[in-house]
């Protein structure tokens, strides 16, 4: 039995091999264990050895994702065994990557482990759509948040940044420019919708905080990133892109 | 002559070769001529071919760097004489990248581009310091800002957010604190300080809002990324990363 595991927490960016890091990639290619998600690209399990075990730990079907403390124990367990076990989740696993848990676990044990950024959809997806999240005119500061509980956030601070990224916001995208308007949010601010960014799959919509609900409403916009903010406009200028 | 020239707008990543992405890795080992800024890793200009053309457009020694008109140029000219150009930024393209002039130039020539992500220091520093931008408990919001000019910031909808991320704030950081208790920041809230993000020279100092300026006032602060709120103290778990 090795002595010396470890576990590498892994992003595996918004989507296939080409968004990955080069030391993720290369981690991969070593990957004796890999616990993964639901939303991890199925390219990316192509790129572990023949003979690394694979656990799948997020939601499948109708079932549920396993539990938490679960995750955590089979991180401790295979890293006590010796083995070199990836973590994988997609984006980047310390932007809504609800990595603390697996972490204290992992301290608590005395395993050793690192931390690989990936790219998260916060960033990529208005990049694919053409989007800067800054500008030296139009956007000095932006804001990110998830969004699939708006009740619980900051509208009003939120509202006067300049640009705004909102994760998991599909379902409550009324809700969310009613909040906006209420606090002060000019009704022809543009918005954006990027759909399954960085896949083959992508789409993007444009409307303005007004008419967004409208302009969508016929259309299926999960995982969705929302980019608000006078910087979407500039999208124009990589139509061709 | 080729007729298909592409100009790739490419994100170095906060580093070395370890961080950049498969696709940008790909990409300049193809590259027919590379034209980069001063923050990008030595380590990275390795990877082009041995005949590319290598253009630096960044600041140098006591010298200024290359108008942005003529960087806008040269991206045209050698697209249009069918080339394979890259152009490099440090992190990413679409965060304080500057990219709009070049993309409204190529735009404007009809030049074909695109821009591939990077990961942008914004993330990976907090990261690579154990920090968390995203909590269930403590961090539901993040926002993110240069602060190189700190008097044109909305410092009352900043401080209201639960996480700050500040680039380019080392030279002002006293008045980076006092906007925000004035605001109503706790003063006991912690701040971390990372200079050289994902290199081997990588520095984390951590303190409180009322005392960082104290704390860090012999170092040389720049390159810098600022992180503060109550994910910083979450860096606990991974003091030994």
């Amino acid at each position: 039995m090795k002595s010396n595991g470890k576990v590498y927490l892994v992003g595996a960016g918004p989507g296939g091999v080409d968004y990955l890091t080069v030391k993720a990639y290369r981690l991969l290619a070593e990957a004796e264990v890999l616990i993964y998600d639901a939303l991890v690209d199925e390219q990316l399990l192509k790129l572990v050895p023949d003979d690394c075990l694979k656990i799948h730990v997020g939601k499948r079907g109708g079932l549920p994702s396993t539990p938490q403390s679960e995750i955590n124990n089979l991180l401790v367990k295979y890293c006590q065994q010796g083995r070199l076990v990836i973590r994988l989740k997609s984006g980047d696993p310390f932007i809504f990557g609800r990595c603390i848990l697996e972490i204290q676990a992992l301290n608590n044990a005395g395993c050793d482990f690192e931390a690989i950024p990936g790219i998260s959809s916060v960033t990529a997806a208005p990049l694919l759509a053409g989007i800067p999240l800054t500008d030296a005119e139009l956007s000095k500061s932006f804001g990110v948040s998830s969004a699939h509980q708006p009740d619980i956030l900051d509208w009003e601070a939120l509202s006067r940044l300049d640009t705004l990224v909102l994760l998991m916001g599909g379902k409550h995208l009324r809700e969310i420019v009613d909040q906006l308007i209420k606090y002060g949010k000019d009704k022809s601010t543009p918005i954006a919708i990027i759909r399954k960014a960085g896949t083959s799959e992508q789409q993007v919509w444009i409307a303005q905080v007004s008419t967004v609900v409208e302009h969508v409403k016929t259309v299926r916009l999960s995982p969705a990133v929302i980019v608000i903010g006078e910087v979407v406009d500039l999208s124009r200028f990589s139509e061709k892109m």
